[in-house]
């Protein structure tokens, strides 16, 4: 018998009848049993657990280098990896730290894991990358377990599972199964955005997204940090931007060492920060500190007061646009800007009378996505030569724009059969693309929400295998009209640890009964790691969430 | 000019689109505007507020029992109100505690609040009821404002009502303004109804209820403590139903003392803690740890290995009955009992041969809510004989079951039509009533669904003025399905306090762009004061949120 079941034992009864909810809703009630994958999350795509198990102390078990790795003791990545796993494992063992610390070694004990990054260039001091080397391979056998990975970015989803195998046996004695496992992710882009606009998300609660999305092997935090309602982002070249534009020039503001601090906070867990300036539209918040930036918008002959999208007819526009992301390709290390494009209202532009003449003579006749496609090409070929590349939502490709072939296009409209026939004729033009429509977790609905999320998948659609290869994955939306600081975190996790699953483990990893099994044990793995991440269903985990 | 405004302000855009969000989905967004009321939540019944205003500085300011007081400081539960309020009011303030602590008075300086409980019996030791006077007046004019209430009860109200006119001016100098309020509840009973079965919900979280409760005036504990899938309450009689029935028999259970300090903290904020104690449904966690009490299901002719409801036809099921219902009505002072009585399926009764004799020698026939009402008629004799009165969900009223004439009928099936029917026709039996149907917070919905509860009243039935007045209010309804400490509270509020003013305030309270002005501030002071009570919409607070 597998002993996973002892970590986190969760109950759940399956009655006929749900206590006073009303009776259209009721759902059939999932009852927990223990998964023959334990409570390992996102599934690995290789996975062989023997019934031995061994036991590990907490006073002499070590996390090491390999003696062949490429990474050594300078590696600081790895040794805060090495701490913060060794912390998740041991953190919360009341062990005899007042007995003498003697490494003794109990035949059945697995004293130690060591970590061998196998390739020359460990990459320990880069950033990852859309075409980092995530894979490792983890053997697990006495008296010592293995993680080997080309790169650290695998080490680190290694370190997770490892830490995702270790149980306690019923006399609380941490223990794991013999076990060989052989890892990579079917998908090199798995993102969570979040939106730091409709309202400011606290550094402390952005840091907790991060160190959860490692728990669920996310690499990419896709940060929409301004839109309409708000510029938190402190611009060094346009400080007057959040000194205008944010809710509070101070205390609802994001400085450069705040940003910093995200950057090298996620570096660490193998994540990619990609941010978003969403321009045309979405910019009410960028025209309050810098003058002649957005459209005035015109009453019959006279400006109204009131101001649409960025101004594509000036010139000062393209040397705003210049300046500021020549900035952000700086402040940014990542290979990519997402730069928005989406939902562009033409009624401002219609209205106004310069732009009327320009239309005139540029002969875009009425077609204003003509006006829209030569704002986003000036852009476009702004970001190209900071030699970024970018991410742009749908509309962009939708309105015919002349894009980059390496631009990836982010899908994020219409109805499942809708998606699914952009995802086709995006893949079909060539493009990279990526899927978000089914991942909107700010739209809450009752009940277990997640199963939709874990049963939709963005390879399925009509297209050649050539077309399905361009899909690079997607990525989980967290809009924030409705989301701070107050309840962000639970509805989050562990909702999107279906997306996580979705796009790291394998395509026919799909049965839903044994990922409710190994979600609830996540989950309450979660919560012991201090994560508030909400229940899946009626159950209790061992140590419950203490704050309020 | 009223400078509520500048104590919390809230901004929020009226654009046209909603980044991101499926179209269908796209709401009117609100535009934050300041209330001439301010913040206060709910809305007293009468409120004059003068544009004068005082400030009330930390180190001098002082709340007071009157000298004609019938309260004095062996009043506990007002002295720790006070210093509640004080902390509420002042603790965050930066004062100069290391300056002369001088109770120098200027001019223009509100020195103190006086509370009068004029009644010769304050009820300060007793326990609130559902006839205890709520009500209060308010008078804040310069150089004291006093409050005065017959009962500590509505002392506590008052107290609540005057730090919330309190604001910061735009110095950071705590004011109010000239105010005379005249206030009582339109409704006596205003309930909250949490669910520790589903899910354990530690005390800290239940404690934490209870004081957001009092922010909002809610006057009952709905304690919905047991039921199919846990038995947490330890028993001194039977502690074997939770060694047995809880999911943990240490770390989820509620002990005696846990259970007094909940019920202490409540009265103090002056809050009735009603404990509910479901059958004979919803008992298969009772099951556990009490041989018999539960219907064994047959299959076919031999005992399937299932329980049922409680056993009806034992007389041990009584005897235990009367034994558990006596501790019951010992631990809770309170003069209600919750009996439950939903949801009975009648499969497993119809099952058991036993049974099936049962109801041929009591001539029942094949009408199995004969049986039902049987037992309930038994168990309401049991508790009359405890001296309590008792409340039950609507089934029992459906069913014909005789009841005593000070019963209370808790409705909470069907859709509007059918509650309104059914709050018609128990009011025209002439019974007590109080509904929770419209309030059923546990199914969240994306956007602003606590306009949806603001709207529902309980009034409106068809119904003559008699039977109006039978309605003695509501209860919101937290199921714990999918709640647990990790989500409870940023689910619970704000979307409780829309339920909180229409039980409070007077009918005609139902503008929705008011009630959206003084709740986004309500709910940022219920963020200062340590509460993570989620956004209404886009906005920000001037003290955000810092927990995880």
């Amino acid at each position: 018998m597998l002993k996973f079941v002892s970590l986190l034992l969760v109950l759940s009864f399956c009655q006929g009848l749900q206590h006073n909810n009303i009776d259209d809703y009721v759902e059939a009630e999932p009852v927990f049993e223990a998964s023959k994958y334990g409570s390992l999350w996102p599934l690995p795509q290789k996975v062989q657990i023997s019934e031995v198990s061994f036991k590990l102390s907490s006073s002499s078990f070590r996390i090491v280098d390999a003696k062949t790795s490429s990474a050594g003791p300078s590696c600081s990545l790895l040794q805060s990896a090495y701490r913060r796993y060794y912390e998740y494992m041991f953190g919360s063992a009341k062990k005899q730290w007042w007995s003498k610390n003697s490494r003794r070694s109990d035949p059945s004990d697995l004293i130690e894991l060591q970590v061998w990054i196998t390739s020359p260039d460990s990459e320990c001091d880069g950033y990852p990358s859309v075409t980092s080397d995530e894979s490792y391979e983890l053997t697990v056998s006495q008296p010592v377990a293995v993680l080997k990975a080309p790169k650290v970015w695998g080490a680190l989803h290694g370190l997770e599972t490892f830490s995702q195998l270790v149980f306690e046996d019923e006399y609380g004695a941490k223990s794991i199964n013999a076990t060989v496992i052989n890892d990579f992710p079917r998908f090199k882009h798995r993102g969570i955005l979040l939106d730091s606009s409709r309202h400011f998300l606290p550094i402390k609660v952005i840091l907790a997204s991060l160190e959860t999305m490692a728990m669920n092997k996310f690499n990419v935090f896709h940060w929409h940090i301004v839109d309409e309602q708000a510029f938190p982002y402190l611009s060094r070249t346009f400080p007057q931007l959040s000194e205008k534009g944010a809710y509070h020039p101070y205390t609802h503001v994001y400085t450069p060492a705040d940003v910093k601090m995200v950057i090298e906070f996620a570096r660490l867990r193998g994540i990619r920060v990609i941010p978003e300036f969403d321009t045309p539209g979405h910019t009410q918040s960028w025209g309050k500190g810098q003058k002649d930036l957005l459209t005035p918008c015109y009453s019959g002959s006279k400006p109204s007061g009131s101001f649409g999208p960025v101004n594509p007819i000036l010139n000062t526009t393209y040397e705003f646009m210049t300046q500021f992301f020549t900035e952000i390709s700086t402040v940014f290390p990542d290979g990519y800007v997402h730069l928005g494009g989406d939902e562009v209202d033409f009624t401002c532009w219609k209205s106004n009378p310069d732009i009327q003449k320009f239309m005139e003579q540029q002969h875009f006749g009425e077609d204003y996505s003509k006006l829209e496609s030569f704002y986003i090409q000036k852009l476009l070929d702004i970001v190209t030569s900071n030699k970024k590349g970018y991410l742009i939502w749908q509309e962009v490709f939708d309105n015919g724009v002349k894009l980059k072939a390496d631009t990836l296009i982010h899908v994020w409209k219409g109805n499942q059969e809708q998606y699914q026939n952009e995802m086709a004729s995006v893949t079909a033009s060539g493009y990279q693309t990526l899927l978000s429509t089914p991942w909107y977790l700010n739209r809450i609905s009752y009940g277990q929400d997640w199963q939709g999320f874990y049963k939709a998948d963005p390879q399925d659609f009509k297209g050649t295998d050539e077309q399905k290869k361009l899909v690079i994955g997607g990525e989980a939306c967290l809009w924030g009209e409705y989301v701070d600081a107050t309840n962000l975190t639970p509805r989050l996790w562990p909702r999107a640890s279906a997306v996580a699953e979705r796009l790291w483990s394998a395509k026919n990893v799909t049965d839903i009964g044994d990922a409710f099994n190994r979600l609830s044990l996540h989950r309450c793995r979660m919560v012991e790691r201090g994560i508030p991440a909400e229940p899946l269903f009626s159950s209790y985990c061992p140590h419950e969430y203490k704050g309020v």
